[in-house]
């Protein structure tokens, strides 16, 4: 089995929708992808928690074959904790609180035995962050795929050109494809980005899919009409872990399988949205994921 | 050839982007339907123009094979115009002119020649006249389609209800659904609407694509993303008009030939934002729309 390297938050998330409010429950974008790409790969967690974080949790990771061997726990610091509030529609948020705590100095180790990794996957942190794993890995592994938001790009742009520059995916949603590139249109800012390192870029538009951009070719894997949104914390995440953990799982990373591995972070994130935290996506059966998966290849199946 | 009724307006429009000007040029969803479906089936016009309309526009029509026997003229009376603006990213719009004239009064002929039709397409026009249209045919076509908007939710409720009920296709946006069926959730929206009357609801979500809703499947045609769009006006038209055209061009009308119905419309649609007015749809090859489609497939495509 291939081994593939995750690097993101695990933390606490409280969250607050127009139906429903959770107390602290685990979160974090490192969660979520280790969630999703645990049904197809080994993920080799690479985060920081605190003393608080229970071991629960941890356990809950383990159960479902994530490798805690990298997650720091910092016996006398506060895990890393937001609060986030939906309104009317799901489709705007508003970040209640954000509690760093150990993220501030978060300082990455990489165990031995996560060394040779062939796939690394690195979550939305800073950029300092993660560019630090990709220097501290022996063997570059054959495929680095990153997560990134407007947050760097307004405090660190400077940094997050570095980690750019070294990976071949990048994957970020619409507004920030904008932002980073400073064009509107979204096959002219793929390209920009191109420009900037990445080989291929992942353009997320929530509930309208997401764009696979690579040389001249474009490939659009429309996300699933849901008939409820339960909360849409982690769906970008748990795209990543699916999108991730094909690609290991199948040990391929040309763009014919990139297309697919679009469709299962796709089809991950699917789950997610429909269940409040990562509920949706801690237990599915290979027979559920299946079946998600063929629902979407129903919904652009046609014939000419 | 089958034979199918486009009912619309033909008329002048003025369009403002934030790169180009036009003067009045001629515009109105029936010309784009009819130019559209042009490529596909033998459109039959029914509409009405003022005193003021150019013969030359009259015969852009026909020279693309529209029948415009249905093509009222009111020597005495002027055309319809419409002005609007578009700002910024070509998202949001400003009507800056309204003038209905011969709309007004409005009393669709329908001619001897028209009567035996196939297939109806219903454009975007008074719920009372379309209806009337129907009303008119002495055999029903074996399929019509509607397209409308949330002006006539607005001020016609109950028309366009009445109108909505004899439809087999209605063919809205994301925004007008919400609206007509008070549901927020796409799916859930177009049941409703089902429950209206129509089997088949087409919702439209502009650069995201276009949704087909047919008893409990759903399909997906995503819109080409394009490096650049020249002017919106007229796209939802050029869809409906490819739609109806291959459907016409097939004589089928089941769930599997409109999901590629549904790809021919928005990949005729992408030609009319690639330029000013009607002017990307006006002189199209057989090759380029052929193209353009198996853009879409490739755009879709994936193993698994």
């Amino acid at each position: 089995m291939t081994k593939t390297i995750i690097v993101g938050s695990i933390a606490f998330d409280a969250i607050e929708t127009p139906f429903e409010k959770t107390d602290k429950i685990i979160g974090g974008a490192g969660t979520y992808i280790c969630f999703s790409s645990s049904y197809f790969t080994k993920p080799h967690a690479i985060a920081v928690v605190g003393g608080d974080f229970p071991q629960e949790y941890i356990s809950k990771l383990q159960n479902c074959g994530v490798n805690t061997e990298g997650l720091q726990i910092k016996e006398q610091e506060k895990t890393f904790f937001w609060s986030g509030k939906y309104f009317d529609n799901m489709n705007t948020r508003e970040t209640l609180v954000t509690e760093l705590n150990v993220l501030e100095h978060f300082d990455p180790i990489v165990p031995d035995s996560y060394q040779g990794a062939d796939y690394l996957m690195l979550g939305n942190l800073s950029p300092i962050v993660q560019r630090s794993v990709i220097e501290r890995l022996a063997v570059r592994p054959k495929l680095i795929v990153m997560d990134t938001m407007n947050f760097w790009m307004d405090i660190l742009l400077e940094e997050l050109h570095k980690t750019i520059a070294l990976v071949d995916v990048i994957s970020i949603n619409d507004e920030e494809a904008r932002q980073l590139s400073g064009e509107y249109s979204i096959p002219k800012a793929a390209k920009k980005i191109m420009s900037m390192g990445p080989r291929y870029v992942i353009i997320k538009k929530g509930e309208h899919g997401a764009l696979l951009f690579y040389k001249d070719e474009v490939f659009y894997a429309p996300a699933l009409p849901l008939d409820t949104v339960v909360d849409p914390t982690g769906a970008g995440d748990t795209f990543a872990g699916g999108f991730i953990g094909y690609i290991a799982q199948q040990d391929m990373c040309d763009f014919e399988t990139m297309k697919t591995a679009l469709i299962v972070g796709s089809a991950m994130a699917s789950f997610t949205v429909q269940q409040m935290g990562t509920k949706g996506i801690e237990l599915l059966s290979k027979q559920e994921i299946a079946d998600r998966i063929d629902a979407f290849r129903k919904l652009t199946s046609y014939s000419l």
